[in-house]
């Protein structure tokens, strides 16, 4: 996969991408990151990337001259058409069916925009706008960098083996169950038996548990859309109850 | 407002920190960053921060001694106790009000974990533990930045004026209105008249039927939270019904 990121603040990606498992990835060919200056893309001495809103207001736009320029430069070089897609708070909530989907994708573009945010007009370069969750940064730069590591883990290769990211929270809908790894008593918390107990049917029902259990009382929200078996619908169904019970007492 | 971080790699939080907003705040004071490489709280001589979880499985868990070590370390340093936050798709999902609440704290300590997860037993340690959204990543390093960059430029000053922060997404439950910045013709889409009329109730009024519009038909699961006028409901109410009538055609 070809990411490409336009910015104003390019040099925040590399150490990132550079270390630990994405570091291993980009080296190993799973993916290839070009991070683009947006201010490459201006005519003035300034290279003035922003500009006030019309209207009054404070802060300050980023203007649609450059970032119209960088995109359709962008995405005339190369073989592969790139995926475009700027961040906003306006857009459609990231999560790890989208991540999944953009996984598929051979080549990515990912536009920033900073200040106050962008002249409306820049998003009609966008194949879709998204957005990390209901908060508002100071830019779109933490959300292209969370955006492709959600979706470079998801490739062939980049976690070392292929079965890290099919056993983990929402890959099948719910919350992932509690770890443990030694000392096996620290400090006089211990991790449950059944985990050193070797048997491997009891680790699976008990994982499986811990998993319900978790997502029914952190979570109960995600339960609707899951296909449970009838015991596990009641098991959960309990436990939920039992967390409103005690809210509203 | 002083801000640790413990990670195993330290290296990726600076450049973001010293570029842009966060730099200019960081150099006013407004926020102090602290980056510590959590293998010096680690005692072999491959300063090994993780082990193979109990019961089986793929990859590597965080081991509970360095983690422990790292958060009492620091939190008997200084003289404020820090307030202790995990990050893990299982934690509350972080949303603007969740920014606002932390904003609040003289000191905040983000532990970011890496690898398969955590030993189940480091969450005693966190006043709070924080999902970004439902996706899955590959370490807590980036959800520590964007909960840092969303909580930073809420305090005072660092945005450089103090009302950027209050007329956005979220502020008011709503999404943000369209800007536009110039040119006011650019290449044949032009900016709302209105916006150039100097009619400053007009324009008030402009946007905030912007606002609305927008949040009922992209997002509006966030309109039942929101206190509107009547006028407001019903035009809310129409959007909706629209897009809905739209969606099943």
């Amino acid at each position: 996969m070809q990411i490409d990121i336009v910015s104003v603040i390019p040099q925040v990606f590399e150490p990132y991408f550079d270390a630990s498992i994405m570091g291993r990835a980009r080296k190993a060919g799973i993916f290839d990151l070009s991070v683009h200056d947006l201010r490459d893309w201006t005519h003035d001495r300034h290279r003035t990337v922003d500009d006030a809103p019309f209207g009054g207001g404070q802060g300050m736009l980023m203007k649609p001259e450059p970032i119209f320029e960088a995109v359709e430069d962008l995405a005339a070089r190369g073989d592969v058409k790139p995926h475009v897609v700027f961040f906003s708070p306006v857009g459609t909530p990231f999560c790890q069916a989208e991540a999944e989907r953009l996984a598929g994708y051979e080549r990515l573009l990912f536009v920033c925009g900073r200040y106050e945010g962008m002249d409306e007009r820049c998003y009609e370069l966008a194949d879709e706008v998204i957005s990390l969750g209901d908060y508002v940064l100071t830019g779109g730069e933490l959300a292209a960098m969370v955006v492709s590591d959600a979706v470079v883990r998801l490739l062939p290769g980049a976690l070392g083996d292929e079965q890290s990211a099919q056993d983990e929270s929402f890959s099948d809908g719910l919350l992932e169950y509690e770890q443990y790894t030694r000392p096996a008593d620290f400090r006089g918390r211990c991790v449950p038996p059944v985990l050193l107990s070797g048997d491997h049917g009891a680790i699976a029902r008990w994982r499986r548990e811990s998993s319900l259990e978790r997502t029914a009382r952190l979570r109960p929200d995600l339960l609707d859309k899951l296909e449970l078996s009838e015991g596990e619908r009641a098991f959960v169904d309990d436990i939920v109850q039992d967390s409103e019970t005690q809210g509203g007492m």
